[in-house]
């Protein structure tokens, strides 16, 4: 089955947005130098799953996502008017369900994690296999955090480190136990 | 004036030390993972700033520090029983008279921060000119920030990035306005 990774840009305190995130401001205030560039992982992913919240944020990517895959969003509320990119997909019976379409939609293919929550989730389940972090040099001091709502310690192995461009993308296995 | 720098260890998400930390339990519960090796930039400073809770963990170095510098140590109510090291000086007015001792006892040598509350107010006094934080892999979920208590964004300018044995060392300038 394909891998489950999280591949996310960060601020040096380890946010992926600042405050106030919301349609009008995608990164919130002060975090639009979080993202200046494309994250490779998800580039070669076979499917996405993403989070109510980044579904909104992103405005249903009703102007086309920048990977041709299909999107199973987890709500349980799905939205019933407005408009959305046709490879989205509402699952409202909760992320082991999405993670159980993504695998049969994705083969052997990646399967990208979009948003924290979604990440934390299946952190919690212990089915994120892997996470990259891109790490921005800058401290937001505010925001939403890539990581929280679980008990650690959660080891984990570095597998590769890529410096570019006053970036540094970090990644790592998880070790559950 | 030597250069102002915080190097510490922190966990992927952010922690240098585990949720409990205290004399008992210096680096918190599972955060013995964070502190695998001795921070370089550290070994070469001329003068140490700390916070109290840092001396009341570390036993007040009355065993040793490993850096032989004079530690300046940040406190409103300085200790009047117990053991310190004799390198140990309590500066009762503030972070700020503490780094003109330490700028004074250090010359051009590099000023250490020990903890993150003295290194929180300096960043926000614009007085922190370096951060290294050296990324353990390992995910604590709570526990003692390195990062907060500010208004953010700050730019830094990552100028350093050192892979070694499954942790990374990443350097930073802070680039104040």
């Amino acid at each position: 089955m394909g891998v489950v990774i999280v591949d996310l840009s960060v601020s040096l305190d380890g946010f992926i947005a600042g405050p106030d995130d919301g349609p009008e401001f995608p990164l919130g205030r002060g975090g639009e130098g979080i993202f200046a560039w494309m994250n490779a992982s998800e580039a070669n992913s076979g499917a996405i799953i993403s989070g109510r919240r980044t579904f909104d944020i992103a405005n249903g990517w009703k102007d086309g996502h920048p990977i041709d895959a299909p999107i199973f969003v987890v709500t349980h509320d799905p939205p019933t008017t407005g408009e959305w990119s046709p490879r989205v997909s509402f699952v409202t019976d909760g992320v082991e369900h999405a993670l159980e379409l993504a695998q049969e939609a994705a083969g052997d293919r990646t399967i990208g994690i979009s948003g924290a929550s979604v990440a934390q989730q299946l952190l919690r389940l212990g089915k994120l296999d892997e996470i990259q972090v891109s790490v921005t040099p800058l401290l937001l001091g505010g925001g939403v955090r890539l990581f929280g709502g679980f008990d650690g310690p959660i080891e984990l192995e570095q597998t590769r480190v890529i410096e570019s461009e006053g970036v540094t993308h970090l990644r790592y296995r998880v070790l559950y136990d």
